[in-house]
């Protein structure tokens, strides 16, 4: 496999060299379009920043979306991580609820609106649906389908309604506190619309 | 009672020929902002456009704002009698509750998306919260507190939640479908989307 594949890349066959460099370019990347935007910044401007020949990051990268994703993906799994933390420690499958949205919510607040960088980068990647962002609502649905399933078993939630209505229902109305495009309309309300939302959720869950 | 006081538009005591005028520049407004959008143009391009000085639009209308506002106004009226002609069809609090979330988001995805100036000016409207949206979500939430009583009333919903609560939590859940700038990226899931939104909000009624 050579460091100069671009096919190596996509299947995440990477040696550390080339693992270097690909985190290498992220982080440029991330520093440029903090200071640029992302709508505004082309892969040759990025380039030139960060000291590579275009053609050598192209063979990390096939477009600037695709940096744009790997910088996204780092994010979203970060707030993913949050939500996760908050279901961990969560003792009930109601309180397991409130806390993973709770962590998501003020995670996504965090990197998404204290940096305008991640914020450009979040409302470009929810607006064009990226892989990330649909990988990014596929685990957050598995997660919640846990906390669900779990709420079932002990009885705190109620079992008529089809388990896959309930689970899209619930993103869908959870969507104006996860989607950034979204949020950020509600950031002023945080962290109380949310758990106002995720109350009235609980109710709808009620057997 | 002068047609040149700027103080008879204030308190709505104006005698038919300012309401002409009034109509007249609003009508003109409309559509130049239709034609040059809301945010680019200036009181004096729509003084040019229409044909009567800047001075003279002062006198019916203190500000750009004050004229957007009042195409906000007959915006927000159609889409608020769309949701009531709902509540009027439905014959239960539940039918009503989902007429109304129907009207409101069908008519609002058809007068703000199908038109875009009308988007423009209810996008300004809705970040800016100015006083005609605020007016309207005042009376959203009394024609909602409305169905809610009268399902308790009737048994179909449960009495337990305060009120104020429930018509709050019900009014963040369903922003997604009412408010222009989220709406917006929920128009490929119309109706179904609000349709299963309300069925979640329907089981959290649920006695």
């Amino acid at each position: 496999m050579s460091i100069l594949d671009p096919s190596s890349s996509a299947d995440g066959q990477r040696g550390p060299v080339e693992h270097g460099i690909r985190d290498q370019i992220v982080d440029a990347a991330e520093a440029h379009f903090s200071r640029y935007g992302y709508g505004k910044t082309t892969v040759a401007d990025l380039a030139k920043a960060i000291g590579f020949s275009k053609a050598y990051i192209y063979k990390f990268f096939d477009s600037k979306q695709a940096i744009g994703q790997a910088i996204c993906v780092q994010c979203l799994d970060k707030v993913l991580a949050a939500g996760e933390t908050g279901v961990a420690e969560g003792k009930t499958a109601s309180d397991k609820l409130r806390r993973f949205f709770n962590g998501i919510t003020s995670k996504s607040a965090e990197l998404f609106f204290q940096d305008k960088l991640l914020y450009d980068i979040a409302a470009h990647s929810a607006e064009e649906r990226w892989p990330s962002v649909i990988a990014y609502l596929a685990r957050a649905e598995a997660i919640l389908r846990g906390i669900i399933l779990l709420g079932r078993e002990t009885g705190e939630f109620e079992r008529k309604t089809p388990i896959d209505e309930i689970c899209e229902a619930i993103l869908l109305v959870m969507q104006s506190f996860m989607n950034p495009l979204m949020l950020k309309h509600n950031l002023d309300d945080l962290p109380e619309a949310p758990t106002k939302a995720v109350n009235l959720v609980l109710r709808s869950l009620a057997p």
